[in-house]
């Protein structure tokens, strides 16, 4: 840190204004006169002070920052996502700020309230609920929100999802086409839309293929490893119950299945066929190699951006209940965790 | 979303002024008079808007949010560190905004001017590196500013971290402890903190023994399966040259080395002995279970934002420097990737 960098305080001496009043111009710049604003962006243009990117939002008069809430950052299904947003927010001189909002309603109030207050220019939401600050927003709001991975029923945002329901019949299909007529499903939490989408598919799929619904093997998982491992202990202990198949609403649910079922001395997939959800990298690297529904997670992310900067960009956003969703297609990803049903 | 919540429409009406302004009140309570302030105070009460955290931060005069740089948020190594972090802020009443910096010093720096206009109210670093507005800050800095993780060197602020040099010397000396002489390392990217510090520590547990350094072994990776996958390849494919043990700076690249070691036909532990770091979720679920130096990360965060809270409580903080850093012990935790050094 030996070299000399321009500071604030080099801006500020230089425009001969407060390093506050310099920060108000870079951050609130709808708050200070406009000549403060063309003294101050001169002394940045003069100092070389970091610059670009704040140069840019000045002259804009914005505060450069997208907010995004997500459920839950520990997920590692997010990153990729986050990666595809930032990418995308950055060719477009934005910076990205994460609330991590743990399904809390007023943690995500206070996103809210904060995004309103203009200290941010718009916000993506990964977590499937509108704040209640959001509530009756219409699809052009300002500032612009757009909706992703969890859909919003009823709410007229831009919404990029994928078919959660379409995505779940498919896994469960492929272990219908291998001869498994016993198929447990490890859900999320039962308050996500997405086990609603995922679960709806499970049943569409036994049901397009004359099997029974059996409730017994339904079982609900908060998508981590842990609540995986559960899973496997609950519905693989009893030989004389136990489904010769297991579809799982995450990758990290899947691994923990397989690790409960190597417990038991049970062979994946000669025993029991696993499939996953997401392709997270944990997927593709563990032993056995896992089954699952590959969700492009880095386009999500990339057409979240792309619909947000568009509404940044125009006023005249139409209503996503008429336009319907974009949905990004997933693929399922056949490796060793799904084969035969084994003989009786 | 069918129930009436107060919003800040509500606000406005009751209070009798702009939405604007209640909004300046809520994030910007410097630049509005102490009479508004108080009336949109009184507006909150009566309409129960979302309140709790909001009406505090704005008696507070203060943001309510602290700002968190990840240089990568996609490592699942720093879900628990930002969940101990995250915990600690919301008892106090703040909330957290994440930056992911990606190692790139412009952003770094957008995030840090951030601060500085007091659109956050501190922040803390985990990435390594002060961000250019902050050169030159002295360890009771306003707004206050905590590292945690990658140490700064020279830097004042206060510091909470693991000893890592004498981490890697543990785990590299297990290895040693198995028999193992031909013990290769899989480090983190060269100009990384975490990096030089765990290659000193393999270096001086090899040296302990009286183990000549042999600079093929050392793979210079990313922290990443894929990365790890690349190193495993490069170190295990030839039979001549190949070590019997290798360690890794994270349990990401382990996962990837036995991957690698798996595509030789290579038996873990009875060929090749793979020892990662950390102790992510993914170390104990993979099969084998691996061997691996657990990180208290969600202490480490904590600690942290402990650290942070007394700094926003006084103003007299000590010099890191004098203090010296926070140190949280690691742990040794021995699971099934490492074993006897094969006979040859």
């Amino acid at each position: 840190m030996s070299e000399k960098i321009a500071t604030i305080e080099d801006v500020a001496r230089h425009a001969g204004v407060s390093i506050a009043t310099v920060s108000r111009a870079l951050h609130k710049p709808n708050v200070v006169s406009e000549t403060t604003r063309e003294k101050v962006q001169a002394a940045i243009a003069a100092t070389g002070y970091t610059a670009n990117v704040m140069a840019r939002n000045l002259r804009l008069n914005r505060s450069g920052m997208i907010l995004l809430l997500v459920p839950d950052i520990g997920n590692p299904f997010f990153s990729a996502i986050l990666s595809g947003i930032e990418k995308g927010a950055s060719q477009a001189g934005y910076n990205v700020l994460i609330g991590d909002t743990q399904n809390d309603p007023e943690r995500e109030a206070t996103y809210a309230a904060y995004l309103r207050s203009n200290q941010a220019d718009a916000m993506i939401l990964l977590n499937g609920r509108l704040p209640a600050p959001l509530a009756n927003t219409p699809a052009n709001a300002a500032p612009p929100v757009v909706v992703a991975c969890e859909r919003i029923p009823g709410c007229a945002l831009p919404t990029v999802i994928i078919d959660n329901d379409e995505a779940s019949f498919i896994a469960n299909r492929h272990l219908i086409e291998l001869g498994h007529t016993r198929i447990a499903h490890v859900s999320g939490p039962p308050t996500n839309i997405l086990t609603t989408d995922r679960v709806a598919g499970y049943r569409r799929a036994l049901e397009a293929a004359g099997i029974t619904y059996d409730p017994a093997l339904l079982y609900r998982g908060d998508f981590s490893i842990d609540s995986g491992i559960a899973a496997g202990r609950a519905l693989l202990a009893d030989p004389k119950t136990r489904p010769t198949a297991v579809s799982c609403a995450s990758d990290g649910m899947a691994i923990g299945v397989i690790v409960a079922a190597k417990e038991y001395g049970l062979r994946i997939p000669h025993d029991v066929s696993v499939v996953g959800f997401d392709d997270i990298p944990h997927a593709a690297a563990y032993d056995p190699p896992i089954t699952t529904m590959r969700q492009p997670r880095r386009r999500l992310g990339e057409q979240a951006i792309t619909l947000l900067l568009d509404r940044l960009g125009s006023k005249g956003a139409p209503d996503h209940r008429e336009t319907g969703p974009v949905i990004i297609p997933t693929e399922l990803i056949v490796r060793q965790s799904s084969g035969p049903c084994p003989k009786p």
